[in-house]
């Protein structure tokens, strides 16, 4: 079975607030750590909701300084303040984040029981700002009003799985099974060679998760997003206000899926919905026009990454 | 028909969030003017959720600086500004309050459509810090870890009613009515003194709110708020956990009784519930035992006052 790969919606709602929608915060469940992307409004309030768990959460990645995307910052920090929480949060924030949050974050937890690592990374350049044993994050330049890029989660590459039978038939040593699992062949004590693909089967793929928001249509996007498995993208508006996208640059639901087309990926998740939709059949249609595999983001919503 | 005065529940939580309620944020309506009292994470949601017009918004009254009473502030202010809203907005802060919260408003506004005057109130103090037409709004020291005050509403002396029948009857002029709904006698062109109570009835008592949160069991309080139609007043914590309220400057359900029974209100709304328990209905209890006339806040609740 695939380890832990899901992207959890906590909001996809836009800046004016609606009965419907909260603002944009995003969980990714990456092999049971959690991974927050961007942090809008009553995050924590939804988090908790989710039956998401505080003491998972390592990481918060902020995408641009706009309110609707920071602004349940301060609240989910000082909640795990209140709760206790020794371990580190890492906290990646667009260049000068640092300077307008913490002092804020400061005051409210003047006795804080574990330490915000503070990152700041530049939005244009599209670089590693995380990496582990078995996932790197890197930033996706965007193109909105303010400095602002997106974020692409890519699992490296999986050992291959020992093919049990074979690695006996030919009595290989415990020792030997973490080298044939990153690929290598076998050479037996007489020096006979085992191609590794004898004694192992393919790895599973590894996946990848792509999210952007805010941005107007952005065709660099499609290069690095190219083949993700999964990619999020904002569609704050339909082909009825493709101006007011253009003014304020924001996406419509077909620049979204214009996006996913050219980028080949396997899957398209729409959201940032503006305020103005009562329900966002429209954005849909107009996005599975160009990308039949579109789905509208919602509350709630769980996304498997490949 | 008395004019409007309702108190709306927005969240009645306390600090640590829970899937049952949002942190303290209310909103009095008082004759279609609205002013908030604390504003808590998730407010201007709720605020919307609720019907309420932000519109209508004047004034927010902010107790103390602790988050889960202002983190939704920053939030609702933009959200306003996103609006276009031009009328004033009155923001009343704890002494130091401005210095705290300004510099995250201007910086996440920084074209602002409306103004927000900023005002200080000392916690310490019994003063009247708003005023107008018809109500009054004085703070209420209270006894919490840091500088906190309650907010008392109260309407002013209401005019009396006309009696159309004896004011035809006595050939009052239309010009003298103003002074008899003020309770001025009336005196006939030949000097006859017809006193006030022979044409008007008494006017509609003069209705008054008291909200009172955070605090410890803090007797001073029932002397300001003697005979209120409404009090609301925290109630943290059950009696299983007197000790817990006793270090965390909280009341506990029977503590907020004590002090309605005290002051001889005529309603007791208790809320700021603890995220421990699942349900308040043993607060209820405790509470009732002490002062029958208590009512648990719970969202969307809306009390209306006298």
């Amino acid at each position: 079975m695939m380890e832990k790969f899901d992207v959890h919606i906590l909001g996809c709602g836009s800046a004016i607030p609606t009965g419907r929608h909260l603002p944009t915060t995003q969980v990714v469940n990456f092999r049971d750590k959690l991974f927050m992307i961007d942090c809008g409004e009553g995050a924590q309030l939804q988090f908790r909701k989710q039956r998401l768990k505080f003491s998972r959460l390592v990481s918060v990645f902020i995408s641009h300084l706009h309110g609707d995307h920071c602004f349940g910052l301060v609240g989910i920090i000082s909640t795990m303040n209140l709760l206790g929480r020794t371990a580190q949060l890492h906290l990646y924030l667009p260049l000068g984040g640092t300077e307008v949050l913490k002092p804020m974050i400061d005051y409210f937890n003047r006795e804080m029981t574990y330490e915000v690592v503070y990152h700041e990374h530049d939005t244009r350049k599209q670089e590693v700002i995380y990496e582990d044993r078995s996932l790197t994050v890197e930033t996706i330049p965007l193109c909105h009003r303010i400095p602002c890029c997106g974020f692409l989660f890519k699992e490296k590459p999986n050992p291959r799985h020992i093919n049990r039978e074979m690695v006996d038939f030919w009595k290989v040593p415990l020792y030997e099974l973490e080298r044939l699992r990153r690929g290598e062949d076998f050479v037996t004590p007489d020096g006979t060679v085992v191609p590794n693909e004898r004694l192992t089967k393919p790895a599973d793929p590894s996946r990848t998760y792509a999210y952007c928001s805010d941005t107007a249509f952005h065709p660099a996007v499609a290069a690095q997003v190219l083949g993700v498995d999964v990619l999020y993208h904002e569609a704050t508006f339909g082909e009825d206000n493709r101006n007011r996208a253009k003014e304020t640059f924001h996406s419509t639901a077909r620049d979204a899926a214009e996006i996913a087309r050219r980028a080949r990926v396997k899957k398209l998740v729409i959201g940032h919905f503006s305020a103005r939709y009562e329900d966002e059949s429209s954005l849909l249609r107009e996005a599975e026009e160009v990308f039949p595999q579109t789905v509208l983001a919602r509350e709630s919503l769980v996304v498997s990454v490949g």
